[in-house]
């Protein structure tokens, strides 16, 4: 903030020349995606929030230092490493090559100012990652939680970018359309989170001896709705941000799709738990919406009005059935639902594209080959990062052990990890032998 | 995100064409309203926590579903019925005939692209709807707000926007002055929780049998002061945003009456409840500053700063007075204060752009006439909300019934209406015979 | 909001004449400064969620109400005084002597319209102020902190604001760099805030009669770290804002260095208090994200990206060493490390930008002249906010007193000032004679 202080530092006024129809638009773009990117990151606060209402008490500390984590450790390495690899120059389409700490890539055109462009990215990057902290909540050491989110921000993710968002990776010159990242950063995250959740193990008292399933519920709903509601928000700055634009008229209709989803989502998932058990389900509802947002990323800017509602409308029903199917039938315990909300809506949602794109969608006479390639994206980004991810966490596992003691575990991570409470003042409920809170009488619900 | 893609999809490139200074003023409205929209769309995340903040924690999971599907039904039914009433041409300045989920209004001109307009009402929509759920909680059947809130969202509001906010209805034909909706919005919420409140009657125990008048106070203060604040920068969305116009230079003049009456209502409630009662309190303090906010809505643009400043303190004044009024005169249970917060403040703000506007008041010399057309636009809407709120309610309660068991109430309605509770792992204080929590001494203040 | 109004009001269609280069510019710019205003604004938000996080719930209303209270009276008064004293003019490069109430300074130019300019500087004269809420919070009376903080926001921060950001004033000329306030602000706020937690004393049962040390851990650690990602987010419009120009294309710049001070703010405190203290901590992991916020704030625009993750490191550590420092050796109680967060670390980084400023800094080739001129900067700034700081606190302290009652104090501030609890329905862990809450174990970490 330099007020008339252009007789002192003469240089920062702009040479004699006036602002042009060029220098506008640019600077619209600029401001557009920079104010995008900060919403991204306020998802942050979101993931923080959800993760934290769908978990118990005692984890709390644990929970915040982890996505505290993420998000700087997953600037940091993205900033030295990552960027480079997911948009350096190319190597024979599969990954970037220079750029590392954004160095020697003056001549790269980025449409926008680099840094602008970087942040946005980095909050991408970030964002990816954060999403298997809940589904390893409340048994997951900190140090092995560290060490998978920095392979993951600074290689599974970067190489998945690369494919997909630089015009020279394979996926982009097949004609995958992933418009936000449904597949390339909810993927990339949810399968990720699957591997870490089945490695880690279920948590303690979650399955009993004789097979039955225990619901564990969360400690703050009220937190998890803020959550899932500045989730929400976030979106508006993850899709229609994607378009890089603020000159685009299309982000009118990009934010518009992406608003109709989630609540296409909420609804869904209402009606279905609420003919199913009787009852409208709130942890349902919560992630039907980030199920239908998640659904919409890969078409926001492909498909009609319409389109979006009946993506979110599905999306809200195949979470409650994935869900269930991971809780009972696999027996993977993802405390917070991020397996299906990221991993399996973002799959339906990038083939959804191939139904539902106006231009070249199966249901719109385009034919099976756009639906054909966006298949071909969701199974190799799956196959990638569960893979990638199966070889991080066995080395993990083997270097510092995936999971705290059981002690650990039954007294909380938080003073185990950290050494304090989250909550000093509140007197909570005993725990039982298994380390389940008592008082929770509703049980294996899903 | 298609960098670098031009080569794959030359489409998505403008035509041959750059930027001109006309493109860029369209780009710049529609980021401009674009973020606003998601500035009020935070309002969402404010009003559910200050509902929250003010109820008890036993009805916290109703609350939090409350407000999720407000949201999302709001945007559903806006989109397929409410936007085409609201702003699909017209028939006999009452009305809007076309553009039920946007199709057949390709030749009208909202300034911005239709979709991005779209999204601005459709937020500002659910905010009407919203405003019901605070004056209803803790009693209402799950199932009753679902149709109150799909009748005010799909008929009730989108009405009152035809007739102030389309040029050709009659009330913008008058001149009615309500710039970004202390009326058209904080009318129709406010008027609609006062028809709610009053036909679902008191929460158990709020008035005893010798007519005394307790305060049921609400669960979590931080939690309702982050709504309030929330709500506070949402509002920079909802009143700046509704120029429609980041061109329009005055964007600034109204952030800051916007910024100025909020913080009189503040220093109001606080200096008159300090006086009044000996302590400066706190509920009245966070109502205060909304009030503030919902006073300014219809003037923003009309007045000046110092006028902005007495708004708010007049607002900040009545509150405590008309919440004072409503609980024990009137006897109308209120939980959050929606009724006077958003209808007596919102009348009230609408009636001093009469007197306070530069360009026409009564005290800039303006004579009359402004003030008796903006009395008779608030008494219109008024009239119309109240009457068919009526209807629906009593519909409403002779189909499903408004209100829960006696039994269920006193237990809450989160194991009633959803069957989980919010706070699994805190201990919370024991329930009298009444559903009351045992520990609160401080009894009718208000 | 007047759709196809202008038949009705022609007077509010600009006359005849499209847009410019030149106006887009301007639109750009406000559109910016407004946005990032609004940013600034939700820092209150943050603020307010940390204060509450770090403190106990005996003492949560008080805290609410202190916030609203500061944004609030902060803002009106800088409306009547603080802006005129900041940018009416200059008089010997010391104070300004016009613009009360925005009065008789249209001739001023501020590049954007006046009360976009206004509202920008008045979220940041209340965010100098809201830093004195911690570092005097749990014992002060609230009349007491009300006064306090109005001569903050009336006279203390404009002036020091007139000296740096206004061209005319004394250390403008200088050529100091804070370019959006690591002294101005945080400079101001953290030495504000040690001369009130000094003089107002430690809270009881803090220091022990044997001179030992003991932690008093905040009730609710989620809080806290919302409130610290919501400061962040806040942070990207206080730093790129201070451009007070979208059309600079350096803003994706500032973003970046913000980011990644931040983030290196997080690592550097959690590697070294895991490395002192064998466990990660949370409330230095918090704090190091704001300390390297606070740091990258005066040189943002000046250092380059590495640079801002030396600075971002660097005050990671100095937090947790200045925290100790306070609590131990000077044993003044700052329940929420205000002084070290916001002094501390806001006079390193203003240091910092004499050596690491690209241009001009000692590691850039460019001698010592800078470092002197921000040597002098932030002793100047020190020396006239304790002296000032001081006197008021003498004199409030003699009219009303500072310190509430021992009884009050125990009992919390809640019911003593504001006559009612901020959690009703929780039970809260019994106070012992000293006021600490009982079940704390973890003694003196700091």
């Amino acid at each position: 903030m330099f007020l008339f202080l252009s007789f002192i530092f003469p240089g920062i006024v702009l040479a004699g020349e006036g602002p042009t129809a060029q220098s506008n638009a640019a600077a619209i773009d600029t401001v557009w995606v920079l104010i995008c990117a900060y919403l991204v990151f306020l998802m942050h606060a979101g993931f923080t929030m959800v993760e934290a209402g769908f978990t118990r008490a005692k984890n709390i500390v644990n929970i915040m230092m982890k996505n505290m984590l993420t998000v700087s450790l997953g600037a940091l390495l993205f900033f030295v490493i990552g960027f480079g690899l997911a948009f350096g120059g190319d190597a024979g389409s599969f990954i970037g090559v220079k750029g590392f700490c954004l160095a020697g890539i003056q001549d790269l055109d980025f449409g926008i100012p680099m840094h602008a462009f970087w942040l946005f990215q980095a909050v991408f990057c970030a964002t990816a990652a954060t999403i298997v902290s809940g589904a390893m909540a409340e048994r997951t050491k900190f140090i092995a939680y560290i060490v998978f989110t920095a392979v993951i921000t600074a290689f599974i993710y970067p190489i998945v970018v690369h494919w997909v968002w630089n015009g020279e990776g394979w996926l982009a010159q097949k004609g995958f359309i992933d418009f936000a990242g449904s597949t390339v950063v909810h993927g990339v995250g949810g399968w990720s989170a699957l591997v870490g959740a089945w490695l880690v193990g279920a948590r303690l008292g979650k399955y009993g001896k004789e097979g039955e399933v225990r619901a564990i519920p969360g400690h703050n709903i009220a937190l998890g709705t803020l959550g899932t509601l500045l989730l929400w928000l976030g979106w508006f700055g993850f899709n229609p941000g994607s378009s890089l634009a603020g000159t685009d008229p299309s982000i009118g209709l990009i934010a518009t799709t992406t608003m109709l989803a989630a609540s296409a989502g909420v609804i869904g998932a209402m009606i279905f738990t609420w003919l199913r058990h009787g009852k409208p389900d709130m942890t349902m509802v919560l992630n039907g919406a980030l199920g239908g947002l998640v659904g919409i990323t890969a078409g926001c800017a492909s498909v009609s009005p319409l389109g979006s509602i009946i993506i979110g409308i599905i999306c809200g029903i195949i979470l409650p059935v994935s869900v269930s199917f991971f809780d009972k039938t696999v027996k993977i315990d993802d405390p917070v639902g991020a397996i299906s909300v990221h991993g399996v809506c973002g799959a339906f949602g990038t083939l959804s594209v191939g139904f539902l794109a106006v231009d070249g969608g199966l249901l719109y006479g385009g034919g099976s080959s756009l639906l054909i390639t966006q298949f071909t994206g969701v199974i190799a980004v799956l196959a990638w990062t569960l893979g990638l991810g199966y070889i991080a966490c066995k080395i993990i596992n083997a270097v510092t052990g995936l999971r705290v003691s059981h002690e650990e575990e039954m007294e909380g991570l938080d003073i185990g990890e950290h050494g304090m409470e989250a909550y000093g003042d509140f007197i909570l409920r005993p725990v039982d032998a298994l380390g389940l809170s008592q008082g929770h009488s509703i049980e294996g619900k899903y």
